[in-house]
């Protein structure tokens, strides 16, 4: 299965330059003095969860396998490193050619991680490997950000509808990303047509106050709508006066109306009073969509209010305060002096030795969750050596490209469906908006 | 002059469906109703700047360009939008046929703004311009929220060299429209290598640590690197000892070694004993490089310390705290009742009613930036009637867009060059990294 088969194929360029230019000036003085091609092992990790966060979300999985796979220097892009000088002329040589061939291993997309968790492991040539780093980092570090705050937001909602909404507060291509990693974390539809074009993520929409200004009358730009979207629409009730908006607004439409929706005020009061009005126009079936600033906590706040979705903006494409996650890609081990490009060498764990002796150590790593005896996780357990009986199959990275060869597509509604299972698993804590440490911590065997 | 010349060009897909649902189908309405074609006029603004922010910086109006130029629907978007049933048969025929017709008009790239500047003014048939809200405010609100922090980062810099290497940090595409941002905003080079082949900017970089840990040793690295980029390159000294990488630096590559990279510690403290150490060893024009977590505040107090250049990756493409401007695009005039598609038909001022009365002056708009006898701004002025005579000249809006034709292209270093002359004009007190409230006020007349 290709990503074509999974959403409508875009013309997707090369990611080949969304790299730093020090990943290709290491490989050329590696390719000179003949270290390049030793084996080595990167890992992505974090050493610490954004502040106050009790869990992370594995999110972009899918897109760094669609990176990898577009990965390739073409003319105009080996003509622009050579007219800018970047590297010389063998290096050049070898960039025309490259192709990743080696192997990828990684948590599958919607699981939760922690610090320390080698949520990516890639493992080829040094060559090879290193010039992945920086387009994996930047798909990981921004997709996770936002399945993060969408996850908390999806667990505040309980249950509600949930709509991403936040494309024009964060770059065009980002918001195509941050639907596909809201959709992971448990959003249920977008407002963003690329999305719904890239990935299949359901869009939604219907009009925004404009659409009333335009109009002579509020009446008329109800009138309007319905007459050409249908009584299931759904009417912007906030431009003029509340109350007569709703008036107007099931006048048109009937009780039939599909929802409205709120954009401005006190949501929690405002709420209370539309639903009592609806009622008692008989539009007991018309849904109230709230949209203006959410974020987790303003969502948890509205639990009591009749409420039926939220639409969330900039606090979600924002990482709600962590727009960022703290990924890493690191060099953990190597094959040893005299084995350059002999896959079989021994490796030998490396590891910069500024940082703390836990939060990087060296070497190719496992990790598993256990879990206590009601099924609950109790801990993140990272190694290097063989994986303890009691925790062979819980084991957390599955294969993902083999040879070069990517063996893991999988439709995106399988990650979004990982992610409730495993969020579920988490102690209860974990659902808590409050600031906290990692709901579970990490162990080193 | 077209985007080419600026730069490399890259196949820009159709940015059409950056857009969110609700833009078609309000385009759907109108049409049915008649109303498609009311000559309007649309606004970007913004209420007020990100929390403490004295200024905003404009930046995207260029991406603007390129994203009004390349809107339009293919077969394969029409044929999406007709198999989820997004839109009509007529709205799709219209939406097949699109090509923006209108004027836009803008603060220039690099500019100042304030809370109410009208950066953007696009006009045309509502459907033509409503279309274009989405795309329009992303760019916008990204590309903008980038160039502030970078500013800010310049202003603390004092003339020091600024390095953008955040991709890691971002979206693989927001990484180069950062790296693009941060140049207007006073960045002097980027680690993006697609930053420099799509727009020109100059490229930097030379190695991690990974490369360190791929070698027997850090000198076997060192001379590696030596080997094959120079004497001038620049060797990252801090992944084992930094003075013994130092001397070890300095032995191999002598005393025309271009610069060390600290990459963590104490910054003050390690760069004041580097350069001591370089100055002994008689490498006195070997340059330092500090990168490590670094924002606006870092940079100022590192002022006293022997730094060369500073390179900065989180902080900047993350907005320094602010990841995205709050900007809105609204509909503020539109032809009268009666006057359908006739664009001389008198426009009548529109504004939704919830809002304060200053902050959403319905009507077209102009601005200007009133300053004192010395030549200081002193007010951000905005009306709707004739300019004040002492106010010509100063206008802020320049024509970007003629009848659906860009006219306003430019180099980037234009924007990058306007930038550093409208922050020059502010008050000093512009230049604060502390919170404050913007260093002007915004007048209505």
């Amino acid at each position: 299965m290709n990503s074509a088969d999974l959403g409508r194929r875009v013309g997707v360029p090369s990611t080949a330059l969304f790299t730093d230019q020090y990943e290709l000036t290491m490989v050329q003085a590696a390719l000179k003095a003949g270290t390049a091609g030793r084996h080595s092992v990167f890992e992505a990790f974090t050493r610490r969860l954004p502040e106050g966060r009790r869990y992370g979300v594995v999110a972009g999985t899918g897109r760094v396998l669609d990176a990898v796979e577009n990965f390739h220097f073409d003319d105009e892009m080996i003509g622009f490193l050579r007219q800018q000088d970047i590297v010389d002329e063998p290096t050049l040589e070898w960039l025309a050619g490259y192709r990743f061939s080696g192997d990828i291993w990684g948590y599958a997309e919607g699981e939760v991680y922690f610090p320390g968790s080698p949520i990516l492991r890639v493992e080829g040539s040094f060559a090879e490997c290193v010039l992945l780093e920086t387009v994996i980092l930047s798909i990981l570090n921004h997709d996770s950000a936002i399945a993060a705050a969408a996850s908390r937001m999806s667990a505040a909602a309980g249950g509600r509808r949930l709509i991403e909404m936040g494309a024009r507060r964060t770059h065009e291509l980002s918001a195509v990303a941050s639907a596909r990693a809201a959709y992971v974390g448990g959003f249920d539809a977008t407002s963003d047509l690329a999305a719904g074009f890239r990935y299949g993520i359901p869009t939604v929409g219907t009009s925004a106050h404009a659409f009333t200004l335009l109009h002579d009358t509020e009446r008329d730009a109800f009138r309007a709508q319905v007459d050409s979207l249908g009584r299931g629409t759904t009417l912007l009730v906030d431009t003029y006066d509340v109350t007569e908006a709703v008036r107007a607004a099931v006048e048109i439409a009937g009780p039939e109306l599909g929802a409205v929706r709120i954009d401005s005020g006190d949501l929690l009061l405002v709420a209370h009073r539309v639903r009592q009005q609806l009622d008692e126009l008989g539009a007991t079936g018309t849904k109230i969509v709230v949209t203006s600033d959410l974020d987790e906590y303003a969502i948890a706040s509205l639990a009591a209010a009749p409420v039926d979705a939220y639409g969330v903006g900039t606090q979600l494409v924002t990482g709600s305060g962590h727009p960022t996650c703290s990924m890493v890609y690191k060099l953990v081990a190597r094959a040893g002096g005299t084995a350059d490009g002999d896959a079989d060498a021994p490796l030998v764990p490396v590891a910069k030795k500024s940082m703390g002796a836990k939060s990087s150590v060296g070497g190719r790593k496992w990790a598993a969750r256990r879990v206590d005896e009601g099924g609950v996780a109790e801990a993140e357990v990272i190694g290097t050596g063989a994986v303890p009986e009691e925790l062979v199959g819980r084991e957390l990275l599955v294969e993902l490209v083999r040879g070069g060869v990517v063996v893991a597509r999988e439709p995106l509604e399988a990650a979004r469906e990982r992610h409730v299972v495993a969020r579920g698993v988490l102690p209860m804590s974990a659902m808590q908006l409050s600031r906290g440490e990692p709901v579970i911590g990490t162990e080193y065997v």
